[in-house]
Order: structure tokens, then C-alpha cells, then sequence
């Protein structure tokens, strides 16, 4: 690295690749922020470039990765390009010395999600991803009733995330959106799903699904499903979580009361009750939506990925974390590609 | 036959067996018709005779079922019993003579439907199932869409149909909720699914399926998943019918404004114009709610069957409609005992 | 009268006059009792007669209030007919010896609301006032709630209670609809209104207020708004009521979730603390969905009507409440045609 | 003005003053633009210019107004400050020469309005209020559907804005929020009200009223209320618009489907119908959901202030659709202290 990490009192020099859909949210939260600075933001696209500079004038704006990598005034890079090009420009990037922070999914393979981890250990720089959710209060909060035991064994997880569009050029909807989810998936539940199984539709002409479902099995009898699509009229982001004490439903698309707690349950049998299968109870109790921490999940991201920069600790979302996915989803492919069978992981 | 059917000036004579959760809306929406009149009520439980009695003291209440098949003042029969017991009730009733209703899913078999048609051929009587939502003003609009071309090439359909509850006791969830889809399926489209894949989950301990999600396959290139559940926090009743020029989004669920359509859509390729999969444009039109005929769907259904009775007409739900759902569900079952393998149909 | 109030162990024998809209939902509640018996339904409507006799066979359906009147075996008659016919129907019934439920609003004029209380009195029978939303669980829930002081100081009661239709023929909008609130506004708080300003609205030429809004103030500083309307294109059925300490919105269209607490308030001082009305604190905590009795109303009340009856307890609402809300509507019509003046009361 | 309004091509050069809660979307709209730069930022609070300094590190960002008013480069301010110190602030920067978009409401008196008016009169510069909703895709839809004869003639106009908090210091509730529907009220209707009323409370001992309503009558017979609240649980911000042939609910919490057009009505008369007052007709066609134009309101406000510059058109928000809402709060306020008596205009 040109540039050693800096002490908590020298800001972090900030460089962004990629200025198309998510790399303004990155740079508008890099800039808000007073222990790091952007100093170099890099696209291959004019108009982009120029917008770029008429929001951040005191910034350099540069179309080439190569005058980036040489900068001397660049500690850490945040990747948000098209996916095929996350693994070559991360790559570059550790070999450069500077930490890194990549656009999920991680990479388009496991074997190049591999090669950065231990690139990354080699140059002892900072890889993590950019899976955002898991810095949102809801998905946090989730977490944390999870492990209260307040959701009881958990039964199911149960997800979709469909909209009209955006087709992506270089990956199907299962790339482009499940991301979301596994890595949610990833993060609340201490266990590792053992199978998959995933089917998916073409109808517009895309070339690649348009539209899937995945079903994943997990040891403890956990199981869940994923549906995302780009051909829905209404846009859904709703996860449900279902256990032998509570269901959560958690809807994305509310604005504030996004996290239901439901205190219900289907009871089958019960010491010294007259309860059985044939005759079950049916609980259902108060509802109640929970406070949750509004910050903005990439404000809450940023500061972690400058922390860890600083600290030296592990992040959230590491490479181990971004290959867990990227390995779900090739397992999910393999399933596409043999017609929905069941693939062990 | 004991009694020969009426004409139309003389009332047909209706008995219902059984009283328990969808016998009493049978016996209300018959008792409010002055084109028949409800003579028995036949349920071996005691409490719901005795409620049966209370609400109509005219009509005669019975435990019974060879009673019933004796009276001579019974042309018609609508039975509301658990499945186990629908072929059995079914054909006392058609080989003596009378008409017959039956509660969805028709039977436990296939091979019980296709004798039960045979049995009401043979008998000259009237076999229908209760496939309620055909005559829901939403479906029937849905139908009138799709045959004006309004929805163009029909893509896909996704219906979700889940709630807390109410846990069967001789059937699996799919059995239970699944028929208003399959039956809703059959009736939207001319064609009938090649293939169909299953996979269901037990959590509470009921020693059956109380979540599952179906997919099946259709030669034209539509495809439909049906999700259902028991063990949902929230009530859920959707279908998204999505086609090449409009889509439609059908909660059943909302008290008034149940089904909405989209004039979206992706259109990747157009005459004379730089549109590509790469740069595909999305119709984002109005939206629009039609007006629906708010009959209640069991006003009609009763209407319909007493008419197929005067005229001989044949029931829109008829035996082969009923037997189609119930091939559809022992394919699911196969499928579920085969670790979601897709199975020909 | 000429049938004593029966013990427990006898059916009371009820009557009901009118037979339009409401009747059907007395009937039918009160026939699937076991405490009490329907003998008689009476109304002036040839059509009416037949649809009550199709439905209950067994029941004596009639013309002549006269008839009713002279019949041996009627204990007490639920009266749910036009407004304007209250009074002299409930006089007859009450110098007939009957116990007797009058539809809402109870009379047109507070003199005539008073004239049968002291008729009641005298002839020690039950009258009571079909206020059906102090039966609900959900108006029962915000009762105990204040009660319990988890409101806090009551600042305010907002209440909307619009859709389209149904013009009434004898009464303007305040008449029909504001009842509803006022009997619950009456039955959430110690103290009665000391002041009441309404201003209305007519546009389709029906000759009465089509739309109002009106505003209570009381002595402890609670004011309370209602709205109402037969002019709405959607129908809305919501009530906040805002405390010191929590605030509640019951919205009676939602299915199952009616009633949320929420934990918010603003703080402008606080001991100890740098909060000024400058500087106030927005507390935004939980919110809770409590559970509530989902009996339906009407049958609760019909219960208690005849509760009443056989243990001569008043009525929750007896004839002083429903005399309570007969004045605040007239004091609304004082203040409609003063330019919507605040009135005194 | 020292600098003179530039060509098309020369970008105009554009102050704000106040980067509290709108100011910064002020300079992002302004900053976004090709056709303008923002030259400086000035805010008495050392914090918010820190804010300011980091996002926008080529802007001169201070503290003095006069070292602004000294500034060679600025042709335009716009004012984003708290009411009280608007007329101060507009009144220098219009002497000084340059155009000037003030914050809603325009003054906290008619006399200042009418002040500025003349002096931008003299001075010859732009004089716009900030009405941004105005030009949001949603007022516009109604006002193409009200010109188009879709709603028949206008009945009432509805409009709830109520959230919890934020409490203002130096205003009212009605000052806050009711210039938002007071400026849409003027914009879609070529009538301005002949009299107005206003009930407002204090509860939570803020000094200033927290909760109000406003009703507004038209010589027409249209009526309009306007319910204002800083002390609802909830946020509702929806405006209802009623008429003769359709009605509009435009509900702008709702993400995507903003606007609905019902074709509802009531008919009470009909010609060779028999349709009476006693016997309406209640008409319930289809629903619309019109698209709208989804451009940020204010990146379309901003760009219509830089054309008037340019071209020296009249703003749709000038001086005297300010100075017409500051009539109508003042009108509110001469109510409230009149205990809601009427308040001829």
C-alpha cells in the first residue's frame, strides 16, 4: 500500500469505482462523514463522470483505473461496477495495497471470491462486502430476537423481493437480487444451508431468468425459500420468519413500521392439556412493531468499513461472507440448470 | 330417483350434509332462494344439529345419513364433509337418484372422481364440485381479461394463499388450500399443465405438510407457482398474473378494490427502434381497478347448480373439472414424496 | 305486560320491527341464542316479509305493528325502522308492557327521548339503545386503556366515518352516521361536552347535510372532531385518540389489526433536563397491536339485553345515554343553522 | 444587482441562506443542474456549515449575510430560513439586485408580502415562493383532470397533513403546514375562497396551536378544510377532491400509486328515470391510477425559477400566490382568536 492505514485523527482517503446506480450512495456517504475523505472517483461512462463532478467539484474525476491505482493520495476503494469486473478490479486493488470494499455479489465465481480472500490475508488489507442489508436496524433487529429466543425454533424463512426491472446485462435475477436475502440468511442463523434447490423462468427474451424461486434445507429443519423477479407490476420486499414462539414479518417497503413481531403459534400438544394434533390451539396474541434503528444502513456500513480499516478487526461481511454467497449462488445455477433437482452443498 | 326434478316452477328440494364450517353458508345461501327449498340437514354432531335446528326450526334435522337417503322430499344434495368421506357420501346420493354437490376437493382419489362421474353419467344426474372462486365476480373478470387479450401472452401465475391455521385433519395443506388455485388455473387457461413439481414442509408436529410451494409447467411456456400455508402470521390471498402486455395483481384480501391492472411491461425489442435486452424499456402505463359483479361467489355457485339441474346443462364445475384438481394434487403428492422432483402429468 | 319477564331457564320471546337493512342482523343474532326465542318479525314492506319468512319458516311474519302488539307470547321488541318512527313505536311497545331495544339515533327530538325514559320507568321495564360500538372489543380496549392510565391526560378524540351512501330519508348526515362516535366518545369519558360547533355541507341536492364535521370541547381541555360523510369515494372508518402518554388509531376497515398503540408523545420540560417547547423531545417507542374480543358486537349486546332483562340491571346503553347523544345532535343542528356557531350545551 | 441574469449559456450563479432542514435540498436540486453552480452557502450555526463544508467543498460556505450580499458571484438567493426572518433577508436581496426564491410561507404578514412584491416590481427581479407542491406530478394530474371536465363541478376539496412533531418555533401549526394545501387550493381553482374558519388546541403546552382545522368556503358552493397536526401518531398526508362526475383520493405517503380517480357518484335526479332524493342512484365504475410525471418536485421548481431569470416569465409561484396564502393564515389566525367564528375574506 502507497498510502499506510492512517491514525483515527488523518482521515481515510477514499477512491469509488463505478459512479452508475449505487456508487452515489457510496460516495454521498464517504463525503458525509468527517474521518474520511473522497478523493478520486472512477467510471468508464462521460455522463457519469460528469455528474459526478458537477456534485463533487473538490473531487478527482478520472476514467482510468490504472491513474487511480497510481494515486498516491488513496487508501481504501469501494468497487461498484457490473459484477464480471468486481474480481480483476479488487484484485488490483489489494495487489496495490489498499483495502477494499466490493458490490455485492462478491465475485462471479467461489474460485475468484477464494483468490481475494487470500490475496487480501496476504497484503493484510481490509476485504469486505457491500451485503448492505445486514447494517439495516430491521435486519439487526431480527437478529437480536433471534437470539433472546423470543422467535422460539425457528421454522421458516420465507422471502421475495420482486419489481419491475432493473435486467442486468451480466447476471440473472438470482444474482442480482437473492444476494440480498442469502446474506441475510447468512448472518441471522448460526448454521449453513446443506441443500438447494432453485427454478427459474425466461419469458421476455433476456436470455437469462427473469424470475426464480430458491429453496434452501438446513440441518436443523430450518428451511427457506427466496423468490425474487423483474417482471412483478408491484414492487415486494417482504421477509417472513416463522417459529415455534413468534413469526416476524418484516416489509421493506413500509416506511416505518417495517418489523411485525406476531405472537402466534399453532400448538399440538401440551403437558396435561386435552391438545393433539386433531384438536390443536391456535395462539394469537398482541403484535407488537418494535423500535428500530433508522440510521442508514450504508452510513452504518461505512462507518464499519472505516473502523475495521482502522482497527484491524474482522468486518460483518467479509470475503468469507461474500464467498458463502457466491458459492449459494453457483449451487443455485447448478440447480437451474438441471431443472430444479436438489443440489447438496 | 325418488323425487323426479322439478320444473321450474316447482322449488327444488336441497338437503346438506354436514354443518360444520362451510355447511351452514351452503344452507343460508339455498334457504335465501325461492327456486328451492332446503328440506334436512344432516351432521353427526350433536352440537351442530342442534345449532342447525335453532337458526332454522323448519327445516328437519338429522344425524343420519340413510335417513336422509330415504326421505322422499330430497332431490338435490350438498355435502360439506371432511374429504375422506366424499365418495362414499357421493355415491349413496347419486345412486339414489338425487343431484349432487360436493365441497373441493372432490375426492381423495382420482380414481374415486373418475367412478363418481361415472356413477352421475349412469344416473343422469348432476355432479358438481364446489370450486367456489369460478364464481367470484374477481376470477371471472381475470378470465374476460385474458380472453379480450388485454394481458397478451400469458407469462406466469403466482398465487400465495396463507394464513394461521385451520390445520386439517385427513389432508395436508395442499390438499386443503391448493384446490382454489388448481381449480382457478383450469379455468383461466386452455391448456393443462405437462408437468408439476411439489416440495412441503412439517414443523408443528401435525404428521403432514403445513407449508408447500407447487410449480407447474405448461407446453405454451406459462408457468405457475402455488404457495400455501398454514402456518403464516398474516392472511395472505394474492395472485400476480403477469402477460406480455398487462399484468394483474388480485388480493382477495382487500375489501373493494381486489383486482388492479398494470399496463407495465419490458419490452426488449421493437421495430425500427434501439432497444435491446441490453437496453430493454419498461411501460410503467396507468393502473387500473375494474368495477366487479360483488355477488357473493356461493349465490352464484347455488344459482348455477340448480339451473344445470332444470335445464341439464353442463356445470362449469363439473365431475371432469373436480377430477382435474384432484389428479393435480396427487401429482403434488408424488412429487412431495420424491423430494420435489418435477412429475409428468 | 302481558308476558312477565321469564326466568333463566325460559326463552325470552323477542320481537323485531322492521325488517330492512338492520332487522336481518337483530334476527339473526338473536335466533342463534339459546336464551331467547324470535316468535315475531314485523314490517310494512311486502318484499321485506318475504325475504324474513324465506329465511325463517318458523318464524311469524306480519304487517301490523297492532298484531305484534296484541300477540301473547312477545317479552320484548328490537325496533330498527326509520328514525322519525322511534318514538311512537317505542311508546306503544313500553305501554304494551315490552322490554324494548331501539335502533340509533334513539328518538329525533331529546323531549321525545325523555318521555320514554319516564314511561319506561314507570312501566319497570328494560329499554336500552343500540349504541353497537360500545360493544366491540375494540372500543372496549380503549376504555380500559385510559383507564388503566396508559393514555395518559386525553388530549384528543379524531374520528372519520365517510363512504358513499347511504343518503338517509329522514335525517341528515349528523343524524346517521355521528351517533356511532358520540355514543363512544360518551362511553370512553367521565365528562359530557360543554360546548359543540358543526359545520355541513350539501351538494347533490338531497336536500340535508351530506358531509359535517363537528368539534366538542370539554371543561378538562380534551376536544374531540367527528366527520362524517355520504360523499366519500372510499370508505374510511378511523379514530385517533392522542394522550400525554400514548396515542392510539383504531381503524375499524382493517380486518384483524384495528387497534395500535402507539408509545409516542412530545416532552417540552422535563425535570432535570435541557427540554423547552424550543428544544422538545419526540419520544417514538414501540407500537403494540393489543388483542381484542373478536365477538361480534351485536351479539354481545344482544346478550346484554337480555341480561338486563332477566336481572333488571340498566343497560350500558340505556335510555340516558342514548338521550345524551339525541341532545348533542340537536345541539349540532342548532349550530348548522347558526354558521356553524359554537353552541353551549 | 452587481452581476446581471446570464445568458442560457452562462450559468447563473445561485446563494442559499439556511442549510437547516430544506436548504440542503435546495443546494443538491441547484447543484445537480448544468445551467446554474451554486456559488455559496450562508447559516448562522457553526454545525450546519460544517455539513455544508464537507459535501460541498467548492462552495464558499459562511456565516455573515452581508458577506454574501458583498458577494461579486451570486445573480440569485433563495431563503431557507425560519419565517420571522424572511421579509428581512428577501427585502435585502432584492435591493441589492438579485432574484430570490423564499421558503414557504412567504411572510408572516400580507403587509411584508405586499412590500416585496413592489420592491421586485421596482427592482426588476424574480420574486418566487417555494409552493413546491405545485409542481409535483400529483397537484398537476388534478388540475389536467379538473380542466378536462373528469371531476364535473368541484364539491370539497379534503385535505389531513398531520405527523408527530416538528414543533416550529416562531410559528403555528396552520403557519407550518397548511401553506402547503392553502398554495394547492389557489393553484387548482380559478376562485379563491370568500370566507374561512379555523379551531386550533394546545396540549402540550408548546404556546402555539399543535393541532387545527380549516374550513374555507367558495362562492361556487365548493368548500375546502384543511386538518393540520404535529401531533398525530401517524403520518397521513392525503387530499381528498370531490365533484359531481369523479372523485380523486391523492394519498402522497403511498410510494407509487399516489393518485386514484373513482368513477363515484350519487344521482338523485335523472331525466326519464326514476331516480328521487328518496330513491338515489350510487354509482361505482372503475378505478384509475393515472402515471405521473415522477420528477422530484423541487429539481422541477428549481428549474422553472432559472427559466423565469432567463426569460423573465412570471413564476406559477410568484408574489402574489405568496402573498394570497399569507391572506388566507392570517384570515386563520383572526379565527382562532375569535373562538372559530367565520371570517369574511
Amino acid at each position: 500500500m502507497n498510502a499506510p492505514p492512517k491514525a483515527a485523527t488523518t482521515p481515510i482517503r477514499v477512491a469509488v469505482i463505478g459512479y452508475g446506480y449505487w456508487g452515489p450512495n457510496l460516495v454521498r456517504n464517504f463525503s458525509g462523514r468527517d474521518d474520511c475523505v473522497v478523493t478520486a472517483v472512477c467510471d468508464l461512462d462521460e455522463a457519469a463522470r460528469a455528474t459526478a463532478g458537477r456534485f463533487y467539484p473538490a473531487v478527482r474525476i478520472m476514467e482510468d483505473v490504472g491513474e487511480l491505482l497510481a494515486a498516491d493520495d488513496v487508501d481504501a476503494v469501494a468497487i461498484a461496477t457490473p459484477v464480471s469486473s468486481h474480481f480483476s478490479l479488487a484484485q488490483q486493488v489489494i495487489q496495490s495495497g489498499r483495502h477494499v470494499l466490493i458490490e455485492k455479489p462478491m465475485t462471479t465465481t467461489s474460485q475468484e471470491a477464494r483468490e481475494l480472500i487470500d490475496l487480501a490475508e496476504d497484503a493484510g488489507v481490509v476485504l469486505m462486502v457491500d451485503h448492505t442489508f445486514l447494517y439495516t436496524g430491521a435486519v439487526r433487529k431480527m437478529r437480536s430476537l433471534l437470539d433472546e429466543g423470543e422467535i422460539g425454533t425457528p421454522y421458516y424463512f420465507d422471502s421475495e423481493r420482486i419489481s419491475l426491472g432493473l435486467l442486468q446485462q451480466d447476471i440473472n435475477v438470482v444474482w442480482d437480487l437473492a444476494p440480498h436475502d442469502l446474506s441475510i440468511l447468512d448472518y441471522l442463523f448460526d448454521e449453513r444451508p446443506t441443500s438447494l434447490q432453485a427454478v427459474g423462468y425466461r419469458h421476455v427474451g433476456s436470455g437469462r431468468e427473469e424470475m426464480a424461486t430458491l429453496n434452501l434445507h438446513y440441518a436443523s429443519g430450518l428451511h427457506a425459500q427466496v423468490r425474487v423477479s423483474w417482471l412483478s407490476p408491484v414492487k415486494v420486499r417482504r421477509t417472513m420468519l416463522g417459529g415455534s414462539r413468534r413469526m416476524i414479518v418484516y416489509d421493506d417497503v413500509e416506511p416505518s413500521e417495517k418489523v411485525k413481531v406476531y405472537d402466534k403459534g399453532v400448538v399440538l400438544d401440551l403437558d396435561g392439556e386435552d391438545v393433539t394434533p386433531q384438536k390443536p390451539i391456535y395462539r394469537a396474541g398482541d403484535v407488537s412493531i418494535p423500535t428500530l434503528d433508522r440510521a442508514e444502513a450504508l452510513q452504518v456500513e461505512t462507518a464499519h468499513f472505516l473502523e475495521c480499516i482502522r482497527d484491524g478487526s474482522r468486518p460483518l461481511s467479509g470475503g468469507p461472507e461474500g464467498l458463502a454467497v457466491v458459492e449459494l449462488l453457483e449451487a443455485a445455477d447448478r440447480s437451474l440448470a438441471q431443472n430444479g433437482d436438489f443440489v447438496s452443498l
